[in-house]
C-alpha cells in the first residue's frame, strides 16, 4: 500500500492515474478505477462512469453543499445514530450488551448508508478523523456479524426463529443490499475488504440458501438487486448477478402474495412484466435502479423494453417537476398518472434519490441526455430540498406547497432513511460529472471541476471546467489530452436551454446544438484547446399536462435547473402568496429579472416578477361565481420575489407555492371576473 | 276519527283546512298543521313552515322522483332492512330471540328512518299498505322499549353494563334522536301517538338521568339536539329544549374530551364558541341544525352569530357546487378551507341532506332567500345524485369527477344511513315548497303543485302552480283568497336567474326582481289572479374561487338549478371526456344549445357545445412544458353533451366530470401551447 496519509490524498491519486491510466492497474488497485455503478466492463452500457476520485471539485454551487455535507451533516448525523441506538444495536451483539435493541426493524441500513457516505467523501479527499470514525464502524459493524456470515441486529435472540420468514416486511435483504453497497464503497475509498469481505460472507449466505431450487426469497424492499449487480461487477462472481436475475423473476407462487403485496413491494413477480410505476415510490424505483443494472450487465431486451415503459410511465404522467416522485402519503406510493398534488405530495427526499440512480443507469446504459436531464432536474430540486442549507436538518417529505407554517425540516426521524441517503448522494456528486464512452468524453453534469482520466480509445485526458453553473450560463472548457489526438467532447444540452452557443477557441462549433441532446464535438483536440458554452438561463415559465388536477391554470417557474417558488416572506406586502395571481403576455418568459443576493440563503439568484392581487383578494371572492369573461388579470400590481424551490423553509417555516396561477395578458377583455359579482 | 280510509285522504284534509283552518283545531287535531320543522310558534321565526299536507304535487321533476320513492325505494328499502336482520334487532328484544344482532350499533337509526320517510308519505296521501307496514313496525319497535324507557337494541344484554359510557361513540342519544323524529313524523301522519309516547319516554329517562348537576351527556353524533326542540315544539315541554341547550353547551371538562374528538364531533364545547365548519361533515351540519332550531325557539342572539359565521365558513369555503359538504373521506370530514377535490370528494349524501336540513331552518329563522338558494342547490344536485333514477341505489359518496368505471350506486351499505335519508327527504318535498309569513305567503322552490292553506293574518288561500321547472324557466300562479284581501306574494328569484320577469295578469309587476331574494308583490288579491314568472335558464359557467385548487382553470356549467357534467360515454369520439377542453368566447354562457331529450334518464335537458380535443390529446402531451403563450383552443373540434349531475352513472358506471378545463377564444394568439414542444 502506498502511504496515502503521508501526501495530499488526491495528489497522490491524480499523479497515479496520469502516470499510469486505469487500465494498467494491477487487481489489487482495481478499486482506484470504480466509479459509481462500475460499468466498465458491463456489455451493454454506452458510456462508462470515472471514478469519484479522477475528479476534482472546484467551488460553486456543489462544493458548497459537498462542504456542509462533510463538515456538518455527516458527522452530527453519526452522533444521531449514536444518541439513538442505531450503532449500540451492533456493539450488543458482539459484547453481549444488556441494552433493548432501538429503532425499527431496518435501522442496520441507516448505519450502512452513513458508512457508504463517509466512504464517499474518502474517494474525493482523504479526511483522516472522517476514516478514524468509519474504521471503527466497520470494525464495531463487522464484530456483529455470526460465523455463519448472517448479519441483523433485529432478527436475534428470540426473533432470531424469524428469520426470512417475514421477507415481505423484514428488511433482512434490504439491510444485506446496503452493506453491501457500504462494502463497496469502503474499498473503493482506499482498497480496505475488511466490510466488504462480511459483506460478500453474508451475500454467500443468503445465495447458497435461497434460490430456484432452494428456499424461495424475496425483497420486500428492493434495493439488494442493485447491491448484487455492483458486487459481481466488483469480485466477477456471477452467482451474484444470477441471484439478482432470481429476484427479479420472483416468487409469488412460493410466498403466496397477494395482489397488494406486489404492487405495494413492487417485487414478488416477474420484473418484465411491469406494466406501470405503482406502488411504494423508493420501492419502485429501487427496483427499476437494479434492473437497469442487470441490463448493464446480460442485455436483456425484456428488461429494456421493461425499463423503457416504465420509465416513459413516471417521467410523463407521474414526476413531479422537481423530480420528486411519490404523491400520495398512503402507502408512500406512486399515485395515479397525473395524480401529482402539491401541498399533500409525499415526495420522499429517498424517491427523488432513488429516480436519481435509476436515470443514471439508463444514462449510462443508453447515452442519451434526457436521463441526465431528469438527473439534473432532482439533483437540484427535489434532492437538494431535501436537506437544510445548514446541514443539519432534513426533509422526509418534499411538497410543492405548503398552507401553513408547519416545520418541515428536523434533524432526526425514526425512520431516518433520508439523511444518509441524501449525505451518500451528495459525497458522490463529482463521480456523476463526466463519463466516457468508445467516442470520447461526456459531460453530464456543469460545475467548476477537473477531470483527470483518460480516453476510452488510450491516452490519458484532463478535462477542466470553470463556471458558475446554474446561476450564470456560460460555461468554459479546457480539453488537455496528453498528445493532440482525435476525439468527440460530448456536451449535454439541457432540454431547457432553449438556444445554446458553442465555440472553440472563440469559433463557433460546427452543427447545431439541440435541447435534451448530447453535442458531440469531434477534432483532434491539441492540449489547452478551449471551448465556451453559452446555455440560455432566461427564465421559462412551465405548464403542467392539463390532465394535472391542480396544475391546470397554473404555471411553475425555472431558470437553467432551478425551480423556483413563492415564499410568504418574501411579500412585500401583507397579504397571502395564494392571493397572488401572474400575469403573463403573448411570451410568458418575458418579464422576469434575475438577480444574484449573496446575503440570502448561501447566496441565490432570485427573480422578479410583477404579480396581481385582483381588486378582492381571493379569500374575498365568492366561492362560486358565474364567468362573465374569462380569467384575466385586473388589480393592483405588486412585485414578487421567487427563489430556488430546494431553498424553501431554510429562513421561518411558512406558506410556499411552486404553481403559480396566471391570467393572460393578451385577453381582449381586460377587467376581470372580480368586477362581476353575479351569483352562479 | 274521521274514516279517513273511506275518502281520498288528501281531499277529507283540504276540506277541511278550507273549511276550518288549522288554526281552529283542536288540540287533539294539531298534527293535522304541522309542518316540517313547526315553527308556528317560534319566536324567532320569520317564516313559518306549512304541512305537508297541505300541498298537493302535481306532475314533474320531483313527483317522478317521489312517485319512484314511495313504489320503489321505501318497500325495497324496508326488505332489505328485514333481509339483514335490521328489524329482527328489535324483535330479539321483545320475543327473546337467540339470533345475533346484525350490523354496526347504530342500525336502529336506520330503522327510524325509513319509519320517518314512511310517515312523510302518509302525510301526503294515504297508502293503507305502507301504513299497515308502518304500524307493524311501530309495534316491533315499541314491543322492544325496556319499562324504564331505554330502547336500543345494541346496548343490552352483556354490553347493557356500558350503556351512556361511552356516549362519543355509541349513538345512543342518535338514535334516540332518529326515533323521536319518527315518532313525531308518526303522528303527523295520521295523529297516531304510539311511537312518539314511546320516544317521549326514552326522552324523560334521558332528561331525568343527565344534566348539567347530573350525570354528563355528549351527543357524540349531534342529531337528537334538533329531535329534541322538535319534541318540544310538539309537546310544549321545555325540558327538551333546554335539554337541548345542555347538549350545546358541552361537557368536555367533566367527560375529558380530545381537541380532536370535540372538532370531529362538533360536539362537547359550546356551540357559540365554534368558529369554522370542520369535523365530520352530517354531525357539524346537524349539530347546526339543531342549532337553529335552538335559535328559533329562544332567540339567543350567540347562536345567531355563530350560525351566521360558520354559514358563511361554509357556503364561500367549504361547500362543492352541487350543494354536497365534506371533501375528505378521512372522518368522513368537512376539509380545510377550498379543499374541494372533485375526484376523491366524499360529499356523503346524508351531509347534503343535513345542509338542505339546516338552510331550511335558517330560511324559517330569516325568510332571506340565500338560504333557499342553497337548499335548491343541495336538492337538485348533491342529495338528487344520491339515488338512481331507479329509486333502488344509492350512493355514500357524490365525487364531482370519476375515472374510472367504479361502479358508484349500490342497493346496499353496511351503514346504511343515506339510503334512509334519501326517502325521507324525498317523501318531504311538498312541505319546503310554501311558507307563509305575517306578511304574506312565500313561494320558496318551484313546481306543480297547490297550496290549500290560509294567511297568517286570516284567511284561507289557494295557490296554484304550473311549470316545467327546472326544464323551463316559466312558472305561472293562480292565487285564490277565499276573498279579496292584502298581502304579499314572495316569489323567490335564484340567485342564478340573471334577468327574470314577473307579469301580473299580464302587466309587468311593479318593482325589479333580484337574483338571489324574495320579490314581493304587495297588493289585493282577487280570486283566480295571475302571476307568470320567466326565469333566465340560459346555461351559466361557472368558476370556481382561484383558492379552490382542482377547479383553477375550470368550469362548471349550470343551467337553471342544476349542475351538469359529462360522462364518457355522450362523446361521439372515441377520446377520453379528461382530453377535452370548453372554448369560451367573450360571454362565456353563449355557445350552448338546450334540448329536452325525453329517451334518456328519465327525460332530461341535455346541453351541447361545441369542445376542443387538442391536435394532440392530452394524455399525448408532455408532462411538463414550457408555456410559449397562454393556453388557447387549437385542435379539433368535437359535440359535448352534458347531462344533469344528479343524473351520472345511471347507465352504465364511467368517468364523469363537472369541472372541465377551458380555454380562451379571445387570447390574441390562437395556435395553442400543443404547437410548440419544447421541453422544460
Amino acid at each position: 500500500m502506498l502511504p496515502l496519509g503521508k501526501f495530499p490524498f488526491c495528489f497522490v491519486i491524480l499523479c497515479l492515474l496520469v502516470q499510469s491510466g486505469a487500465r494498467a492497474q494491477s487487481k489489487d488497485e482495481a478499486w482506484r478505477a470504480q466509479g459509481i455503478v462500475n460499468d466498465a466492463s458491463s456489455p451493454s452500457a454506452q458510456l462508462h462512469s470515472v471514478p469519484i476520485r479522477a475528479i476534482k471539485i472546484g467551488g460553486g454551487f456543489w462544493s458548497l453543499r459537498m462542504k456542509t455535507n462533510v463538515e456538518k451533516s455527516i458527522p452530527t448525523l453519526l452522533e444521531l445514530l449514536e444518541d439513538h441506538g442505531r450503532v449500540d444495536n451492533f456493539r450488543r451483539l458482539a459484547g453481549g450488551q444488556a441494552a433493548e435493541r432501538q429503532g425499527p426493524l431496518y435501522t442496520d441500513s441507516d448505519v450502512y448508508k452513513w458508512m457508504e457516505a463517509a466512504a464517499n467523501v474518502l474517494q474525493s479527499e482523504d479526511r483522516p478523523e472522517l476514516r478514524a470514525k468509519l474504521d471503527t464502524l466497520v470494525d464495531v459493524v463487522v464484530a456483529a456479524q455470526e460465523p455463519s456470515g448472517y448479519l441483523n441486529t433485529y432478527y436475534v435472540g428470540d426473533r432470531a426463529k424469524l428469520r426470512f420468514t417475514e421477507m415481505y416486511r423484514s428488511h433482512e435483504l434490504y439491510c444485506l443490499g446496503h452493506l453491501l453497497q457500504a462494502g463497496i464503497a469502503c474499498y473503493r475509498a482506499n482498497g480496505n475488504r475488511k466490510l466488504l469481505d462480511a459483506g460478500i460472507k453474508y451475500a454467500n449466505y443468503v445465495v447458497e440458501k435461497f434460490g430456484p431450487d432452494k428456499s424461495p426469497a424475496l425483497t420486500g424492499h428492493p434495493e439488494l438487486e442493485m447491491a448484487l449487480v455492483e458486487l459481481y461487477r466488483t469480485t466477477g462472481d456471477k452467482r451474484y448477478l444470477d441471484f439478482a436475475g432470481y429476484l427479479f423473476n420472483g416468487e409469488r407462487l412460493r410466498l403466496q402474495l397477494s395482489d397488494d403485496q406486489v404492487r405495494y413491494m413492487f417485487s414478488g413477480i416477474p420484473f418484465v412484466a411491469r406494466r406501470e410505476m405503482e406502488g411504494h415510490a423508493v420501492r419502485a424505483l429501487y427496483a427499476c435502479s437494479g434492473a437497469t443494472d442487470y441490463y448493464l450487465e446480460t442485455g436483456d431486451t425484456d428488461y429494456r423494453a421493461a425499463l423503457d415503459r416504465l420509465w416513459q410511465d413516471l417521467v410523463e404522467r407521474k414526476m413531479y417537476i422537481t423530480g420528486g416522485v411519490g404523491s400520495q402519503a398512503a402507502g408512500e406510493s406512486i399515485g395515479l398518472a397525473y395524480d401529482l398534488p402539491n401541498e399533500s405530495a409525499y415526495a420522499e427526499s429517498c424517491a427523488a434519490i432513488a429516480n436519481f440512480m435509476w436515470n443514471w443507469r439508463l444514462l449510462l446504459a443508453t447515452g442519451k441526455a434526457r436521463y441526465a436531464d431528469v438527473m439534473e432536474r432532482a439533483l437540484y430540486n427535489g434532492i437538494n430540498s431535501g436537506m437544510s442549507l445548514d446541514g443539519t436538518l432534513y426533509c422526509y417529505r418534499n411538497p410543492l406547497e405548503a398552507r401553513s407554517d408547519e416545520d418541515i425540516r428536523h434533524p432526526w426521524y425514526d425512520t431516518t432513511c433520508c439523511p444518509p441517503n441524501l449525505e451518500r448522494t451528495f459525497a458522490a456528486i463529482p463521480g456523476y460529472i463526466y463519463a466516457t464512452g468508445p467516442a470520447g468524453v461526456y459531460v453530464n453534469l456543469y460545475h467548476t471541476s477537473t477531470l483527470h482520466w483518460h480516453l476510452e480509445g488510450g491516452g490519458d485526458l484532463e478535462l477542466h471546467q470553470e463556471t458558475k453553473y446554474p446561476w450564470e450560463g456560460e460555461v468554459l472548457l479546457t480539453v488537455t489530452p496528453a498528445a493532440p489526438s482525435e476525439f468527440s467532447v460530448f456536451l449535454r444540452i439541457p432540454a431547457w436551454s432553449r438556444k445554446t452557443t458553442v465555440t472553440i477557441g472563440g469559433k463557433p462549433a460546427p452543427g447545431t446544438p439541440k435541447p435534451g441532446e448530447y453535442f458531440a464535438i469531434q477534432r483532434v483536440w491539441k492540449p489547452g484547446d478551449s471551448i465556451r458554452v453559452q446555455f440560455d438561463t432566461t427564465p421559462r415559465v412551465i405548464a403542467a399536462n392539463p390532465r394535472v388536477r391542480e396544475d391546470l391554470g397554473r404555471v411553475a417557474v425555472q431558470r437553467g435547473p432551478l425551480v423556483y417558488c413563492l415564499e410568504h416572506l418574501d411579500l412585500t406586502e401583507r397579504q397571502s402568496i395564494f392571493d397572488v395571481s401572474l400575469p403573463l403576455g403573448a411570451d410568458p418568459g418575458k418579464g422576469f429579472t434575475a438577480e444574484f443576493q449573496p446575503g440570502i440563503l448561501g447566496g441565490v439568484v432570485v427573480l422578479h416578477h410583477k404579480g396581481v392581487v385582483t381588486a378582492k383578494t381571493f379569500s374575498q371572492l365568492p366561492l362560486y361565481e358565474a364567468l362573465e369573461r374569462p380569467l384575466a388579470p385586473a388589480g393592483r400590481e405588486i412585485d414578487l420575489t421567487f427563489i430556488p424551490y430546494y431553498a424553501w423553509a431554510n429562513r421561518i417555516p411558512g406558506p410556499m407555492e411552486v404553481w403559480i396561477p396566471y391570467t393572460s395578458t393578451t385577453a381582449r377583455t381586460p377587467p376581470g371576473r372580480a368586477a362581476s359579482a353575479v351569483t352562479p
